[in-house]
């Protein structure tokens, strides 16, 4: 290879912008999440008018895209993370559609927009988070294989992740928890699983479609789990100091539910340090990446500082 | 081999006993099934004890029943089909689980004993539901994969017969129908949906399990359509002709809800000519097992003669 050539090839990479990773992946992964969805013309219509609703209510993406990103960190293509990626984003959103029933949180406003059963009935909105769960399955199943991480094993991290032990678990202890007081240690087992669970499988699934070493998808791990417990320790600090035309959702919840929070239990500024001490500890967990793992770092800079 | 040995080989098998077929399946299906879900005392404890309690209710275990039998038509191990029943019959309950929900069906008995809502209230039901679903996922990505029929194949099968297009769609229209004037043609479109289409499901992945050959599959295709469409046909009927206490469950609901049922728009002759006619096309469809298929044919003669 030529002197010249190598130069060329060389040549260093564009400045990493956020905005840019942020815009073209939501815009690959909304098209992938359309590609593999029922049309809303489908019948019955309702429920995939329903499903199509929630799923394209203006969500921040973040789990696919931390999928995509730590794909790309272990050199994998993004592409073969793309299913993984929206099966997690089809599980999130029926996660929201069920809490926001009147049987559980009874929320009315999600991402500024009336929730799912208040605009389509909760028999509608009970059959349409189903159907999300189920086409998350689906979607999973569309993925690449490997020696290491065979199907099996993708399938199984990924209904682990959603299931009893994780985020229904999270979702079950939140519910309990309503109006007692509760331990430090019991609030964040309800955010490791209810949260927390579902970032990591993001994470650890797009590790997995890039056939990552055990080591990476240990990282991996460590990365998901602290980026997902500071995700929700900020949503509960958000919950208190922001408005709710500032968050698009409806603000003080927590504490009109009664519910116990990083804030109510710690207070404001012990929280805020928990968090930058977690976002510390997923920076830390990145380290053995070197530069691939730009977007990952970056990703969670973003979860840290956001105001909404 | 000599002649003796020749006769002793092939002594008459002993005759087919379904009391006996479903005894000892229904035996193995509960110790799968309790194997494969977090023990009852599994943290939170709630959702476990209330995912077990509808599982275990007394369910006839049709539908893994079935499957099993399909195996051992192809020539297969019923063993290697055990995590597909499984898996199908966690979907089957979980369906019912969100069905009697107050916003779907709004039933306070099934099976003779109180809904999982009267038990656990609406919250807990909604989340033990979908508990109950991811955990069949996790069930179903346990099982043997073919080169025929891949571990893909075989959880794109599951997935699609519980998704937005079939039994979720079959729910979607029947809540939709409720109350208005329906054709005899979109009840057998909600029928088939409903309880047809995860019947066959059971059915086809059985026959996967074991291999079978794609004539195989389509043999069993048409068994396990007819016997599902037959099934629910005779469930209408049941509706009407039976007392509450014969059904274990809220007999006369369908009228009382206003749900067209193939009594309703046919008559009750007219209905019980199609349920034998079904049950007969499903019986043709197995001519090509020779003799194989007893256990399936043994079942579909029971689920067309049964009185609940």
């Amino acid at each position: 290879m030529s002197a010249a050539i190598k130069n060329l090839d060389s040549r260093p990479p564009k400045p990493f912008s956020l905005p840019n990773f942020l815009a073209s992946r939501t815009a690959a992964i909304n098209r992938a999440l359309d590609r593999f969805l029922p049309a809303a013309t489908a019948k019955p219509a309702t429920v995939h008018r329903a499903m199509r609703y929630s799923l394209f209510a203006g969500g921040k993406r973040i789990r696919p895209a931390l999928c995509l990103a730590a794909a790309s960190a272990c050199g994998g293509d993004e592409t073969d993370a793309l299913p993984l990626a929206c099966a997690v984003e089809c599980v999130h959103t029926y996660s929201l559609v069920h809490d926001d029933l009147p049987a559980m949180d009874d929320d009315d406003y999600r991402r500024g927009k009336l929730t799912n059963h208040k605009v389509f009935g909760e028999g509608i909105a009970v059959l349409a988070g189903d159907a999300l769960l189920t086409q998350a399955f689906e979607i999973a199943a569309r993925c690449q294989g490997w020696p290491r991480y065979s199907h099996q094993a993708l399938i199984l991290e990924l209904a682990r992740a959603a299931g009893s032990l994780q985020l229904i678990a999270g979702q079950v202890a939140d519910l309990e928890g309503e109006g007692k007081r509760i331990s430090a240690r019991q609030l964040r087992y309800i955010h490791e699983r209810k949260t927390s669970a579902l970032l990591c499988c993001s994470v650890r699934l797009g590790g997995m479609s890039a056939n990552c070493t055990p080591t990476q998808l240990k990282a991996l791990t460590n990365f998901g789990y602290s980026v997902g417990l500071a995700f929700q320790v900020i949503d509960d600090i958000l919950d208190v100091t922001q408005t709710s035309a500032q968050l698009g959702k409806t603000a003080g919840k927590d504490s009109k539910a009664q519910k116990a929070t990083y804030p109510s239990i710690l207070g404001l500024e012990r929280s805020r340090k928990i968090a930058r001490q977690l976002t510390q500890r997923a920076f830390d967990s990145l380290k053995s990446f070197k530069g691939r793992a730009v977007a990952l770092g970056a990703l969670a800079e973003f979860l840290l500082g956001r105001d909404r």
